[in-house]
């Protein structure tokens, strides 16, 4: 029997218009998939009918998926696939399978032989590497650093020796409520020179990028409280 | 005196309708925009006509960026930003500033507090990490390998000994008439449980996206000779 196929769609950031962050091929697609894989239902319901106004959310079946998902769920993720539904993974913010959990079911589609197709949208990481400035032709995603104080700092000088050792920009995110936290011990842990470019509320009406020294941001308070931002560190 | 907006503008990465990748928001910004930041006047013109087919090419004003723009070069593109024109920036495929020399043009325009936009567009690395079925939480991105065989027997030992060290995902790219002697030298270097993922020829009609063990890569000869190739290790 011919397997459907996986398609891995991008949802928004923020308060963004559909139009500026979507390729309209993306609604066509979204418009005919009954099966959805997602973080959060009430996420997943809301976006769907921005998206698509006329979807009939009654018809679609939802199945949740995160961190504590085991490879038997997951693995019933994929019946409809194999009886030839097409299916999509929908995240809770941005392009899937990128800092969050989902790349075990694309592992596991991979496994079975189906077809995984990624749509294009918004990715905060990507956006905030291209405006930042920094080295793009190398770099590493650290995802969240440890929150532990003592752990986090040195995790940061290690980071800081990754730019001087390899030339490459460094990202990583923290969870909006402790982005000022993240950023004081930035300031704390890293020599003045170093640049660092924090990325806000991309692709909203607040989008905000501004890179600055380390010795300069001692000087700011930037509005990045409860805000999603993006750290980005290079020389 | 208000300063433009430097648009980062992304261009297609083969032959695929505009509408499967680019958001329509997208045409409405270039179509404002009378100064672009580009590679190669071939490809921009080309990109420009098939995006806005309306467009008056004679209208506007190119500069060229490449490797060898000195920085003396790059400061004076940003001359109609200071007056408050927009400008574009415009990468020869994919996003620009992510495998590409463009950053150096943003970090001189936040430097001169210029506004940097980013658009959402079609990135053959993301969409490939999005796709693999790898770990999106933590990866790294290594550019072009040594062409040196040694050297690259050795780079690609050192990034197999990354996956295991720090569970990151590892991504890198050749020049496409160069990606068969790639893959040898892969399959060569590599364990044989490692997993390869080969990302060809995204978002054109040709898609392939296939993820296997380097056991399994060895019996198989893919068609990646002169395509567009993303190579992800990861285990």
């Amino acid at each position: 029997m011919k397997k459907g196929t996986l398609y891995l769609i991008p949802s928004l950031l923020g308060e963004s218009p559909t139009e500026a962050v979507f390729p309209s091929a993306n609604r066509e697609i979204i418009s005919k998939v009954k099966y959805f894989i997602i973080e959060e239902i009430r996420t997943a319901r809301r976006f769907l009918k921005k998206v698509c106004p006329e979807i009939d959310i009654d018809s679609l079946t939802f199945t949740l998926y995160n961190e504590h998902s085991s490879s038997i769920d997951i693995s019933s993720f994929l019946d409809p696939l194999l009886k030839g539904e097409d299916a999509g993974i929908i995240s809770e913010a941005g392009t899937p399978c990128v800092a969050d959990p989902g790349s075990l079911v694309v592992r596991l589609a991979h496994e079975s032989g189906i077809r995984v197709v990624p749509l294009v949208g918004p990715s905060s990481i990507l956006l905030a590497l291209m405006a930042s400035g920094f080295n793009g032709q190398q770099f590493m995603f650290h995802g969240y650093l440890p929150i532990d104080k003592p752990a986090r700092a040195r995790r940061l000088r290690e980071i800081e020796q990754e730019i001087l050792k390899k030339d490459q920009t460094q990202i990583f995110i923290e969870t909006p409520y402790r982005n000022l936290q993240l950023l004081q011990a930035i300031t704390e842990a890293c020599q003045e020179s170093t640049l660092l470019c924090l990325a806000t509320s991309l692709t909203t009406p607040e989008e905000s990028i501004i890179t600055l020294t380390i010795k300069e941001w001692k000087k700011k308070k930037p509005d990045i409280n409860k805000k999603p931002t993006v750290f980005l560190l290079y020389r």
